[in-house]
């Protein structure tokens, strides 16, 4: 722990992997205000949804409209979630940043997702990078490698299947990775050790960590893989995001306290932390009756802090 | 992250710490109970109560009786928190193995707590151990360096200070030392900083790591501590222990909590993890209508640690 002063990004992924896990469908009106609030709080990348059939997620129907509008907020880098060439030909004509491509490395998880097996997959990515290039667009494609600590319904995910995956999906032209342990299953010890034999393999390319918060070792897993070299991470503002397998638990690490996490510790994201807490309340409102999640939004900032801004 | 095969000890300090938060009187049948349990489950050091006025604390007035039961059970290491030289006298009398000081870092925080300046309680730690040497007792005394990471009355604590009362409880005679973050402000860098720092000075007699999760950061911050080198922890089942400060917010890290981050982890603590959660749900009916904390309880250990054991 010694690179305290290198920025750190937090990429919102409410309005997706958030809202995604909700039954109820947010008005668009109230995305775009969500939108407005997080990049006025510092926010500079968000995921604003998915190219999937509206069929199957009604939640993020009007994901089209969030990133035209997200394309007007200066500086902020527009994310959407992709699951295949179809989704893909919507991201690049959406006018979309970045392209991210959920590659399940638990083949059981893949099925059940995807309907295809992770080489089946790979294949899709290759596909949606020649879509890409032909084009002549420059959202970027990130491959986030899921359920890369283990899966609720195979089980154990070998650490080499990982690798095997990084491989190919750098091969078939990702040009970002991340780790996701889409389950609540990590620890930091097995952050570490992945996150390391991936470093290792994909040098700068391997570029986020997103942890869910199932089991109470969220924070601690992002330090983990802070420690070892990332600098980028996911999170939901209130700590949306649940696992239809745990019910009451806890979803993706929250945005404000990956916040307070950073900046308690000196590192900067260029958050404004009163401003998510402002952020969260109104979210809070919007999604009255849902489960929402964090703790430093109940304690408030140390009187350290706060004498200190 | 190297020495996953050394053992872990994690104190319950349920009976003491969580318990004098709560209101209500917590009938001894219960906490006998509790303690027998706790033992079933693996747990070797357990805090059963305070040497205070009753008065001042009737939730712990009967902690003679529990120190007598306790030591009844087989390979404990029965600990009670003791403020004064008053209370260590009864706990001399109590036969109990271990008193812990209190010891405010924070000027404010002492005169708040204890009606002493830091200064003063050193020179009562002295005179504890003047008293348990005449008595030819092996009960053990360590030294609590609360506060050590920031007070919600004074504010910033500053490390030099916590250096200097180290220094100062170890020559009046304290035996083992804790370092507490007792209002939950801590986080992961302050904890590898301090406690580096701390283990210059103490060598081994540095032994215990106290963290309330007020901010979510609790599991993060007894990571920093464990790489650090701290291999002994206090814990509540059911992360009772609220700071009257914080409403709502979290008390002590979750018993259940650590021993699933360290089983996880391959780190062994001995601990029993669905004895654990069994006795969290008893812990659960008898303070019914109090907020409990914790978070592997909700989800269950993940599918890989079931099929493991």
């Amino acid at each position: 722990m010694d690179t305290y002063d290198e920025d750190v990004t937090i990429r919102e992924v409410g309005l997706r992997d958030g809202l995604q896990s909700i039954g109820r469908v947010l008005a668009t009106e109230h995305k775009l205000a969500w939108l407005r609030a997080a990049h006025a709080a510092g926010l500079r990348e968000i995921e604003v949804g998915s190219f999937v059939p509206a069929r199957l997620l009604p939640q993020l129907a009007d994901t089209a409209e969030l990133v035209a509008f997200a394309k007007t907020l200066p500086g902020l880098t527009v994310s959407v979630l992709v699951p295949n060439l179809k989704g893909a030909e919507r991201a690049l004509a959406s006018g979309a940043d970045l392209m991210l491509l959920p590659l399940s490395v638990s083949h059981a998880h893949s099925l059940a997702n995807l309907r295809k097996t992770p080489d089946e997959v790979i294949g899709e990515i290759a596909a949606i990078r020649a879509a890409r290039d032909a084009a002549g667009s420059s959202c970027l494609i990130e491959v986030g490698l899921s359920t890369a600590f283990g899966c609720t319904i195979q089980g154990r995910v070998e650490p080499d299947e990982v690798v095997r995956l990084l491989r190919a999906a750098l091969a078939a032209g990702a040009e970002r990775i991340g780790l996701a342990d889409t389950v609540g299953y990590a620890d930091p010890r097995a952050v570490q050790e992945l996150f390391e034999r991936c470093l290792a393999v994909a040098g700068d390319k391997l570029t986020c960590g997103h942890f869910h918060d199932t089991r109470g070792l969220g924070i601690a897993n992002v330090v983990a893989a802070w420690q070892a070299g990332v600098r980028r991470f996911d999170a939901c503002l209130a700590g949306i995001g649940g696992c239809p397998h745990a019910p009451g638990a806890s979803g993706n690490v929250a945005t404000e306290d990956l916040a307070y996490l950073f900046a308690s510790m000196g590192v900067p994201t260029g958050l404004d932390f009163a401003a998510l807490i402002a952020l969260r309340e109104r979210v809070a409102e919007w999604l009255a009756g849902e489960t929402l999640h964090g703790a430093v939004w109940r304690a408030g900032l140390p009187k350290t802090m706060l004498t200190a801004t």
